[in-house]
């Protein structure tokens, strides 16, 4: 026997189940279950994604049995009817409609009316005693089978039609004849022979056979493609294809059609919300020429249509328990459900929803906690652009920073600073920004640079405070000196107002209207909940106490990664910092290294003291020497007088510390090798400050941290300096503190040998961003220029350096895992890279085993809900007790 | 019962033998295999490495048993000699050296007449009837004792007895007096008194076993450590300690004291080589107060001990099979051998003594070829300083490309050029080179560059050459405007003499005296053997049909990179390169595009021609545009004309495409990714090539490599792009081509993922050079500033872009390997970086499974010695029949 290609839906009785939507798709499985439902359902059938898998394995063939098997349900269905397909008497039409797994763009639409052709027209017309409706019936169909089916160009058919209403007279189609639309119908005809040299086909089955290939074969469509590659849905999915008999919403005054959700998908109130058009079929919703109607007026003209679909939507939610989307059609008096899928909805609403059914008891707290997209909370924790303002977009950049920002253009931080002193609202615009523009772009409202990728210093810094960027946005042209900058033919001068939304790249000229974000009660309670189903432990990368205060707010517990070097870029500080680099003896240095100690030690006592106990990862100086540099003239001179040391070997200096690939020279723990004493000095700083607080009672968890180990023996030496520091400052200041000395792994090298570094390690905390770059060999500042294209064709699923790239950098970091503790077998991990904030990328972290993620304040919540569910997920709905980090 | 700790040797008897150099060290082995031999040797005893472990095992005691040992083997050796140690009358007195398994500077050295008290010396004198003779003994043992032993400086004896000679008016030791020699033991004591503050030790055992203590304490003394760290031998292997029964050279007329090797180590002439001193102590000739005179002289001298001699080392050499080093020592008409071990030889006279030895049927043919040390082979190839030279040395920069050159300074490539033209020989000075310097780099005797590493772009491109070139000589500062160089306070001219040695690293004021390479019948015959016992094949980088012509000479059984971009670098391809990349449009790049093709065609032609019939492995174009562009105003300036674009716009273009890390920037296969129009191109240039040679009956195997992929899918669309083109090609000549796609691994992703790539590949290539950038985070061109200092201070034991780093970028290939040959089984995989001509990498190589290394032309043979090693180290002496590659 055949295999089962074809299941039936109709009556009350369905082959197929809603869980089935692997082999039915969405809308199969969807019919099926309401029909099980006894909600009413035009009967059909599903031909399953098997055969549609079977039909490409067979070189575009139908496998043996299929068409058998749909002749014979086609009859079940004829039977239900009462009516007989391409009946010259009763004929029956279907809808012919794709529905795979997922829903997406690129796929078969619809073709209605099915069945129709010259002989069956005239009994529909008969049958209904209404030659205009027959004919309107019969020139859609030709037009969507044409179109849709055999790729036809639909302004063709178009087009003749505007002719005809031309010579008529009359602007809209419904004022067009019964005879208008017959002699139109004959026009399409010949179109059709002309444009596919056939003539339009007249046998139902062969149109039926005809439509049911061209579902399968959107399948592989160019779009669809696409869209599975970018989206990683899997081409082996295939699609199904509903076979369903028609009903008219355009049969006069008592039919219509309407779309509604169960709730209201923009804020998630328990309020049936919809809309829908009385005679009319679903295409006229879509074509705009009439306006449809809040659902709830149906109450007034259909009271038991209406009363019959609320008891139906009721019925589905509880059933599915879940905000639904249904799709219904209403012919002369009679109500037919036509789809129900779960519907999409905002962040705000999701957390309504969620919160709502718990209360309602529909579902449990752990399913309402799986029911939030994480990536969609950053909707919540920032400004956002409303939605009905109408705006003009100029550029589109990286969407570096989420949320939005409105402010005038300003071209220098320095300006900025100053702007915002006077409560100027202002947005830095800049070629690329440098550690020197941190005052300004904290200043600022937003940030917009033209160069540099999702990872570049302007991105990271931004999202380090929340604020909104847009990254290398390369159509922008900055002229510095002339205070402008022009997108094409378009000039934007100092002073003028733009807005940036950071969430989706845009660059918008004006001042558009901002909505602020409010994070409701419901926000609350979800994430009161998200902690108890949480594994992992979600820390912030703060470098301020006032970092570490947003931190907390969010529920971090630690901080994760606390740069050293944003410290060192304060106006009081960059002196000392440069005259330690520009030193060529151990005694200059030194003496730049003991300015520095009481001001780093105060940058940690705020740390420490703000985190109350709760650890603190603490990164030494990491980046290439020559970011601290003086960039101008003056600055140079400026030093040259304080450092007593001619500007000439300044310059010098300067300039040999040029490197061809700073991303790969001289900075991380090479700098602690070459200059123990830098280290040193840092490492006194933060075990000062620790013991000094331990003193007064505060207790502190102080982890330092070697950035940008590749060989142990780097991490070996650097652990000696900084242990021979602590003991001799614990000593001093006759006390305890409990501190732990680890490592970033960061580069391929320390995650293949992670076994040989583990004994010197109290920690691994995995620096994923220049893991991405090194394991790629792809520099975040440039890729920029040819990334995006990577991921337009398809080389790419996702950019790398958004979420982990599982294969090759999230391979490294589960080696790393294993090899580390394999030999001490309880080592604490974690990730500080950007990832961590990262939905997908925080899932990973818990499969492979990590302790807890590290993040951006800002993306806590995010990190902090991925945790839950890919914890919920593992756990199959098992509590697991939140562990200690 | 004890462990045996104590070997003892004496009157053809030993416990130990030659093969147990472990446990014994190579001094203890070898007295223990001549004693074995009957040779002449004084009695003593060995303690072995394993006492030495277990003494640091349990903090610096003996172990268990190991005195008692001592103390009985003592017993031994007077009963041979008939004296007793510490014996009032008739006291023996001893020697005692340490002796490792490998030898090694830093470790403890030779104590002599340890047993003399004031109460033995009492007895020597008595015994030889010499005053003088037993108060020099003592003395020396004083000083020995206090400064190996105890650590006391020197000087502090030196010091006393230049008083004593000043006090006598004498200038040599020699004319001291008995009684000044009293004296002086007298102040001897009272100084080590002094210093130590204690009696210098009268009991002899005492005497012994401080010494003991000594020779192990300084298996971890710091030179020996860091010597160990640096040449990769084990911590674990212990030194062992020879005590050994004294005998004197210095007791008249018959007595003596020489050094000898059984053959010429210079040349590998079949003669007796060595030199000796009649009444003399092995001291005296370190001291070189006296001239050693040749070996032979000993005939007239002493007849006898010389025919005895002669006999024991042709004993010696037929029973080790070996040219070896020996020592001995003639007391009163007495031989008495010392010492034996393998000598050390230049790489002529190994290739000389190898051959020589099969000839005399001494060794087999595999025996002469693990001989050889292939790194010696440079030697060979290359002209050397004349070692008689008296030499400046000024500065020291890295040996970045082996051999010797002289000439004149000169800052600029088009001046080399020029130079070249009038014949004069120069020696290009640069900061750095660019691919603009190439022609001058060729005219050049050599270069020298104050920046860059091992593998910068003078490094590579010079090695390519077979030319000497000191590169990253950080202490030279050049000043181009003014012509000169500084280097502290010395400042070189335009037109000043000066010498590279590119072997060592070498910058040398004035002309020195180079000795020409001579490659002889020996060279040649050993490269035949090697050829038998290979499995590993060996390619060429080569670039040019000129490189590919040398690479043949020396054997290479293919190209393994042929670098495209080298070809765009010509003059008149140049510019059409530029227009190339500064057109904005994909016509404007076409255009470009069409001039270039039949240029590069042309390159492959020569190459494939010369190659008949041989693999040649192509690469398409591989480093960022930006090296392409103009780099001054009147190239640009040319440019606009020639392309009719405004010099604005280019400068633009120009600065765009500056990149922050262009090691990690758009390069490789990105830019065909991006631009597949270029890779289209170089694939028809190369199989337009293929298909006319073919088609003339010339037999050609192009092999297309696309570079720097890092996922499947670019080479998935690469290959798409190749294939296409080579099909449509071979249709156009109506012709066949056996031609192949493969990749470079030069990432970490590629490596990790190399079981998804290897679908899409023929071949892999592991480019080491970028992976260990990569891998290890390191850009080699600023490496510079702290590599050398990492290998200095014992972070890394080797430059790793010298010797494969084998538990970094080594696991990734052989990782790749596995993943690769897991979905390919036979996959063709071999190594193209730098790696590929060096010893210790080559035969990692082959252990690892790889099927050929390419390395430049000139590091062929060293490339080829190292492989047959490999392989008969594998095998065990059993011969593999070389593999096709």
């Amino acid at each position: 026997m055949a295999k089962k290609y074809v299941y039936f839906f109709g009556n009350k009785k369905a082959d197929g189940k809603g869980d089935m939507k692997d082999l039915l798709g969405g809308k199969g499985a969807g019919l099926a279950e309401m029909t099980r439902l006894g909600i009413p359902v035009p009967p059909g059938f599903t031909i399953t994604t098997e055969a549609c898998n079977a039909f490409f394995k067979a070189g575009k063939k139908h496998p043996a049995g299929m068409w058998k098997q749909v002749e014979n349900e086609m009859k079940k269905v004829e039977k239900e009817m009462g009516m007989k397909f391409g009946d010259p008497k009763n004929p029956l039409l279907v809808s012919v409609r794709s529905g795979a797994k997922f829903s997406m763009p690129g796929m078969m639409d619809t073709v209605l009316n099915l069945g129709l052709n010259d002989v069956t027209l005239e009994a529909l017309i008969n049958k209904t005693n209404n030659k205009r409706f027959g004919y309107d019936a019969y020139r859609r169909f030709i037009t969507m089978f044409a179109n849709i089916v055999m790729g036809v160009d639909r302004m063709k058919f178009e087009n003749t039609l505007e002719a005809m209403k031309e010579e008529k007279g009359v602007a809209n189609d419904t004022d067009l004849t019964a005879e208008d639309l017959e002699k139109l119908c004959d026009q399409y005809k010949k179109i059709y022979k002309k444009e596919l040299k056939k003539d339009f086909p007249q046998n139902p089955y062969e149109q039926l056979k005809m439509a049911i290939n061209a579902v399968f074969g959107s399948w592989f469509g160019e779009r669809a493609y696409k869209y599975r590659t970018l989206n990683g849905i899997s081409h082996d999915l295939g699609t199904a294809c509903n076979v369903q008999t028609m009903v008219f919403g355009n049969m006069g005054k008592t039919s219509g059609t309407g779309v509604a959700f169960t709730r209201n998908p923009s804020t998630g109130e328990k309020k049936f919300f919809g809309e829908f058009l009385l005679n009319a079929q679903g295409e006229d919703v879509v074509a705009g020429i009439r306006t449809p109607v809040p659902v709830s007026r149906l109450q007034k003209k259909l009271p038991k249509c209406y009363d019959q679909l609320v008891k139906i939507y009721k019925k589905l939610e509880k059933h599915y328990r879940d905000m639904l989307d249904i799709e219904f059609t209403i012919q002369e008096g009679t109500l037919y459900m036509l789809q129900t899928r779960v519907g999409k909805r905002t962040a705000s609403a999701a957390l309504k929803i969620a919160v709502d059914m718990v209360k309602e008891k529909l579902i449990d707290k752990k399913t309402a906690v799986q029911r939030i997209d994480p990536a969609q909370l950053d909707q919540l924790l920032h400004p956002t652009i409303d939605p009905k303002a109408k705006v003009e977009k100029i550029a589109k950049g990286l969407p570096a920073s989420p949320g939005a920002a409105v402010g005038t253009v300003i071209f220098t931080a320095d300006e900025a600073e100053t702007a915002a002193e006077k409560n100027e609202k202002v947005i830095l615009v800049r070629t690329e920004t440098s550690p020197d523009d941190i005052g300004g772009m904290y200043a600022a409202q937003g940030i917009l640079t033209a160069r540099g990728g999702m990872t570049s210093h302007a991105a990271v810094v931004a999202r380090g405070m929340g604020k909104c960027c847009v990254a290398g946005c390369g159509a922008i042209s900055i002229d510095e000196e002339k205070k402008i900058f022009t997108v094409g033919d378009l000039t934007v001068k100092e002073g003028d107002y733009i807005t940036l939304n950071g969430t989706t790249g845009d660059v918008v000229l004006g001042e558009a209207k901002l909505i602020k974000p409010k994070l409701t009660g419901n926000f609350d309670q979800v994430m009161t909940w998200v902690d108890q189903y949480s594994k992992l432990g979600v820390r912030a990368n703060a470098d301020t106490p006032h970092d570490a205060k947003v931190a907390l707010g969010f529920g971090a517990v630690g901080i994760g990664l606390c740069r050293t070097e944003h410290m060192f870029f304060e106006e009081s500080r960059i002196k000392a910092v440069r005259e330690m680099i520009l030193s060529n003896s151990i005694e200059g240095r030194q003496k730049a290294l003991k300015k520095l100690l009481p001001m780093q030690k105060g940058d940690f006592i705020g740390i420490l003291k703000e985190m109350k106990g709760l650890p603190v990862t603490i990164r030494l100086l990491d980046p290439p020497l020559h970011e601290f540099l003086p960039h101008t003239d003056e600055d140079l001179k400026a030093l040259s007088k304080s450092m007593g040391v001619p500007e000439d070997k300044l310059r010098a200096k300067n300039a040999s510390l040029h490197e061809f690939n700073p991303m790969l020279g001289h900075r991380g723990c090479r700098l602690g090798v070459t200059y123990p004493e830098i280290y040193e000095m840092q490492a006194r700083a933060i075990m000062e400050a620790a013991c000094e607080l331990t003193k007064k009672k505060i207790k502190v968890i102080p982890e330092i941290m070697i950035p940008l180990v590749g060989h142990v023996n780097e991490l070996k030496q650097m652990r000696e300096v900084v242990e021979r520091v602590a003991k001799e400052t614990i000593a001093k200041y006759k006390t305890k503190v409990n501190y732990t000395i680890g490592t970033m792994i960061e580069l391929p090298r320390a995650a293949i040998t992670a076994d040989e570094i583990a004994p010197f390690a109290d920690f691994y905390s995995f620096g994923t961003n220049d893991l991405t770059q090194t394991t790629y060999g792809l520099s975040r500042d440039d890729a920029g220029t040819f990334l995006p294209s990577y991921v337009e064709k398809g080389i790419l699923e996702d950019d790398p350096f958004v979420t982990i790239d599982q294969k090759g950098v999230g391979a490294l970091v589960k080696m790393a895992i294993e090899k580390g503790r394999s030999v001490k077998k309880r080592m604490k991990m974690g990730i500080c890279g950007e990832h961590g904030g990262e939905a997908r990328s925080v899932m990973f972290c818990h499969q492979i085993g990590l302790n807890y993620v590290s993040c951006s304040p800002y993306r806590i919540p995010i990190a902090k809900l991925a945790a839950a569910q890919a914890n919920l997920a593992e756990a199959g709905g098992r509590d697991l007790s939140k562990s200690t980090v």
